[in-house]
């Protein structure tokens, strides 16, 4: 029996997100018929996180069991024959008949991307979010610090997703300017549900002037999803990378 | 009579080209139906220049002469609202009535983008050329000096387009590296037919160790199009900026 370890890539475009769904498609159940397809044999992928309609990935992570002669990473060339455009296998490998994508998860870093202009972005609507108003990038990087080590994050989570300890760690929040494109990255041990669109949303808020950066740290104190600002759009979000080691707060190099 | 002139971004992959074509769509004809929904009146868009199928263009130049009292800076948001959102105005003046988007126009930047690795690019598919063998970027730019400067360049032209003066000045000639993603900035006094292309073709040859640096210029002199590389992919290229200036080549910051 092996275990194969697989980074995809995803436009998560036309998905309903990662996970098997009841209404349209996953992205995890185009993958499980791709290998059956290729070994004849149903197998069940354990993957990284759930992932909302819409949300792209560079670095999704999952892992499956499988009888088979195939080398571990001669499986992303066989199963992306497969595949269609939207999903990629960039990387492969056999692993420890142990290792489980989902519980080893240690933490995961998210990037956003926004495009900061008056007209609509023709040529980057898939990927990323459009704001109008012009955003004041050093007042966001202000705010950005409170979000910083271990929170109670329950302002920064909608309902519907499963329980979970509101109590996470934000390792990073980095925020870089390109003309007028901007990219927040998270880097955290885990995410509440919608918490990376709700810091997005709340970043936002404070780089258009509605939010002082100071705010930030009593909107996290509320824990009050009120308090904090709007659900920013999924199509930004992106899965960039995920780890199986543990991370320290703001360590440069960490990434 | 106003004169106003556009800049356009649009997403090649759906359209047949700038120009109005016989078969398929053309971004010229899309954008002349918005401007009659908005303002009623029939108008002739005159573009820059023709673009191939399903190339893309981030500073498209057209301008159309009209009677209306919308000031000029107003069109762009007038026009987008009756647009699809593969295109998009973004800015729009009024400017002298003798202004020509195509006869005025002195030169043009155009990018060339790249995906360089193994396997297939799930979020870069609309955008990027992807290219598996492993390209070595320093050869690639030891030959792009060859490029600069006039010649008859013969031998990056296909059949189709229209008769024109083969010899062109290039006036730069870049190539970025960031991760896996290769950009090629090409800014010249016009261009043949394909002969971005066949230019970032044969660049391709030489970073895959197929064509010697040195031999490029061989190339060129041949003026035989059966010397240099293939045409590369259509949805790699995109038209960055258009020029109504005389440049110089390769000026540090004539961009």
């Amino acid at each position: 029996m092996k275990n194969i370890k697989l980074i995809i890539e995803f436009d998560g475009t036309n998905y309903n997100g990662w996970q098997i769904q009841k209404n349209g498609i996953g992205v995890q159940q185009v993958v499980e018929k791709a290998i059956k397809k290729l070994t004849g044999k149903a197998v069940k992928l354990i993957g990284s996180s759930r992932t909302d309609a819409g949300v792209h990935a560079k670095g999704y992570v999952a892992n499956f069991l499988i009888e088979a002669t195939i080398p571990g990473c001669s499986f992303m060339y066989a199963i992306n024959s497969f595949l269609p455009k939207d999903i990629s296998i960039i990387d492969s490998e056999e692993v420890d008949i142990d290792f489980n994508a989902r519980f080893h998860c240690r933490s995961k870093t998210y990037s956003y991307s926004i495009i900061n202009r008056k007209t609509f972005p023709a040529m980057s609507r898939y990927y990323y979010c459009h704001i109008k108003q012009n955003l004041n990038i050093d007042l966001m990087k202000e705010a950005s610090r409170y979000f910083l080590g271990t929170h109670d994050f329950s302002a920064f989570k909608n309902n519907g997703g499963s329980r979970k300890n509101p109590l996470k760690t934000i390792y990073k929040l980095d925020i870089e300017k390109v003309e007028d494109k901007i990219i927040i990255y998270v880097t955290g041990s885990g995410f509440l549900y919608n918490m990376v669109r709700i810091i997005v949303g709340t970043l936002i808020d404070v780089g258009d002037g509605k939010i002082s950066p100071e705010k930030t740290q009593a909107i996290i104190e509320s824990r009050d999803r009120n308090e904090a600002g709007m659900t920013a759009q999924a199509l930004g979000l992106c899965l960039e990378k995920v780890y199986y080691w543990f991370l320290s707060v703001d360590t440069p190099g960490s990434m």
